[in-house]
């Protein structure tokens, strides 16, 4: 870790590296670029974080976020409520939506099974999931979730528990190149694989 | 450009957006990253910036940030005051200042003559070098900017402001690859280029 004369620019320096990917020389860098503009825009770029994070919230029922309770799709009267797809987080959201293809609801887990990272089922919102498809009247699930070791987990951990549900689980069509991101695939591509949605099988071979 | 359908969201992205080098996707990525913060942490990193853009200053004499009105490198008893290292920079001036060999003063142009991006003398500060030569006691000039071709002009420019000056110019050592940008050279280089600094020479060859 570099250390800087200044305190202040210390500070801003480390704070800017805490985010992920930006190592220290690139937030030295950003932050001599930020101490270039005018205090109006380094106060409009401050202030954008702290009112996003006082203001906004995660919406009750799928947990997109929202500037109110419930999230305008989960409130959109024009949306199909019986079908849920299930999201590692909020940009698969904004992913899916940006396809224009789909007209179901979204449960966003808020990350996937990674026993690497430390991740279990009990820190996602795999329980709410599960409450969902009880009580509310979903016909079926489609698994969204990346097409990697951890996502395939984390979609049979899902089809345990609703084994004895009376729901159809698809998965979005793996036309999707395997260990791909979701959040970096085109629009078409993703579009189709929702469309073209398999039936979810498990296959022990 | 991308919209969201938060306004707070998009405001947050649109402002990460604005650091150089920060595309769209990284935006959301970095925003959404902080939107998994605490609020203590997300105020800690906004605050940071602002605090930084309020209360730091640009030393009167080198143009080095500094807390108070002289910077303390200019203020170090210690440090060489004939001696006046010309830098474009203060990530130049923090470079060479961890390599540990360089014991004199620093002059912070603020950047380099490029015609290419519409950068002329007038908007460095070489008319402050210029004072500054002709007012203090200096008896060496380093040239300590990047070896290229904006470098090497502006180097010339300020040689030929200060030919009728009895001062010697000097040029830290091209060990360094032409063409490299002085921010990436490693300390030991860095180092040795300060030490064996080679005398000014124009060639019109």
């Amino acid at each position: 870790m570099m250390e800087y004369k200044s305190k202040l620019l210390n500070n801003a320096v480390q704070q800017m590296a805490t985010l992920p990917g930006i190592g220290q020389k690139t937030a030295l860098r950003l932050v001599l670029y930020l101490l270039n503009q005018s205090s109006d825009d380094v106060s409009r770029f401050s202030d954008a974080f702290k009112l996003l994070k006082e203001n906004i919230d995660f919406c009750s029922s799928c947990y997109n976020i929202t500037d109110s309770t419930i999230c305008q799709i989960c409130s959109n009267i024009k949306r199909n409520k019986e079908i849920i797809c299930v999201v590692q987080d909020i940009r698969d959201v904004m992913a899916i939506e940006s396809t224009g293809q789909y007209f179901g609801l979204y449960h966003v887990l808020g990350g996937i099974i990674s026993p690497m990272d430390g991740i279990g089922p009990e820190d996602l919102r795999i329980k709410e999931l599960i409450e969902r498809v009880k009580t509310e009247n979903i016909k079926e699930l489609i698994f969204g979730l990346s097409a990697t070791m951890e996502g395939d987990t984390t979609n049979f951990y899902i089809y345990r528990k609703l084994q004895d549900q009376d729901i159809k689980l698809s998965l979005i069509s793996r036309g999707i190149g395997v260990g791909n991101q979701l959040e970096y695939i085109d629009e078409l591509t993703l579009g189709s694989s929702i469309v073209n949605r398999a039936d979810y099988e498990i296959n022990f071979s």
